[in-house]
């Protein structure tokens, strides 16, 4: 349906998946995503538009954002991306949206129950998210799980996201029934993305047990995203102080980590990363990371 | 290393699985664990060893019961499984009193360090159990993310463990390197386990998404499980109410659920399960279960 040379998009990582990440994996044979996130706007997404101009690319959207901003949704289709995801959301009129734009949808689930709540609401492509995957997600179940589900129940093309990073892990979802793989933590180190060194260097030298489940940073910095939807991230001082003890956040630790943030220190602002992050060993452009994902 | 007709181990659940589950999963061409779990004692042992004789069978220990009773090793030792697997502790003494004792060893591991401890120690099979699985273990990563690491840099053969349930489950771990599978919930409903029918109907019943790790039970019964080591179970009202608030847990709580413990009230007492629960759907005897797993 997306008719792809590589079977991979990059998964559209707010802050991380600008317009050159995207036209960079799009030039590479997959599909390139702009990601919007917690704290996208109509502007930030212009700002990323110049650089897809003339390639294929697909824009994510936050349900729950686009709730808070519905100008966001406009200027996306306005876009005329090839392929429009929007996720965490129950309202699905978005998708009619899309269709009388002439933009294919994708939405990310996390269980059987939604696929079929997708699929039903006519969402063209669904994205399986494993609980392995970086950044905000339902941790309903392992990939490979939700994956064998969804397959057997639902009827539409189904990428594969959280934890594939690496050729092997590629083969094993395509294997299992995938039509394509949705590929973060990898992209996110690319000389391409909006990352910093700071954190490229921190995903290069984690490890997938270095990773946790958090809701911290998201009370933290008071975004609205629902309680069971935490988000993996490298662990750092700021989980180890605060993961599971949110409501000792107070006034102080939002300003230090708003100061951290602001000034790229990791070692309490957050880094989104998946399970596959220890696959992740050296910066490269996109076109090298496909062509690894992409040989055994 | 096992000489299996069938590449799978029915995983030693504590108080599910028997002598008998043991013996008729050995005699469909696998090989029988005997589970002795958190309350496990050298009597608990005994009672299930006259179902074995004459078969090939593993018994599976766990650490800290190991340490709290060292005798129950000795017990293990003098029945001469085939197999020992003792799991969660960091004291490997006990491999070579195995190895003295002409019998192979396993352990399960949670990620890639651990599994090169346990290779160092002398352990000759590794249980790679993924955060999928039923019951207790360290949720580091999923059960592919660990297989692929373990797999790449430990030179011992590995069984995987974790939401394996189905034919097309073994199948993708089978394609991914493991020598075979270690497997849990498909064989708690079997009709040889030690479970009640009120456990294995809401087994039957449940799906993936309807598990939940969690340490409440654990905590209630005062048991001695590591703080990073939960358990994978089926919601119910108990870890509705008490979940990330064991502090809550008093003596009334406690009480209630010794009641119904006592009674198989299993509105308040705790069924293990893993993500592959939702491929169980009906009562079978073992053989008819390895004949399911293995036939695509």
């Amino acid at each position: 349906m997306l008719d792809l040379a590589v079977p991979i998009l990059n998964a559209p990582m707010g802050g991380v998946a600008g317009g050159e990440l995207a036209a960079a994996v799009t030039r590479a044979g997959g599909l390139g995503m702009i990601g919007m996130g917690s704290s996208a706007t109509v502007f930030t997404l212009h700002k990323e538009l110049p650089h897809v101009r003339g390639v294929r690319f697909g824009i994510g959207l936050i349900g729950w954002r686009v709730r808070e901003d519905p100008a966001l949704l406009d200027a996306a289709l306005d876009a005329r991306p090839a392929l429009l995801s929007v996720s965490f959301g129950d309202d699905y009129a978005w998708v009619v949206a899309a269709h009388d734009a002439g933009v294919l949808t994708a939405t990310q689930v996390a269980d059987v129950e939604q696929a079929g709540q997708a699929a039903d609401a006519g969402v063209d492509v669904l994205v399986a998210r494993g609980a392995e995957g970086g950044g905000h997600g339902r941790p309903r179940m392992s990939l490979h799980t939700l994956l064998r589900q969804i397959i057997a129940h639902v009827d539409r093309p189904v990428l594969a996201a959280g934890g594939i990073a690496s050729a092997h892990a590629l083969n094993d979802v395509l294997a299992a029934g995938a039509a394509g793989a949705w590929i973060g933590t990898a992209f996110a180190v690319c000389r391409e993305s909006l990352l910093d060194d700071a954190a490229r260097a921190r995903l290069i030298a984690a490890q997938a047990a270095d990773t946790i489940l958090t809701r911290a940073f998201d009370r933290a910095f008071g975004y609205a995203w629902p309680t069971d939807t935490p988000e993996r991230v490298l662990r750092n001082s700021f989980t180890d102080r605060y993961d599971t003890r949110e409501d000792e956040i107070d006034a102080t630790a939002r300003d230090a980590l708003r100061t951290a943030t602001e000034s790229d220190d990791y070692r309490i602002a957050p880094i989104n990363a998946g399970e596959g992050v220890g696959d992740v060993t050296g910066v490269d452009d996109a076109e090298a990371v496909i062509r690894r994902l992409t040989t055994t």
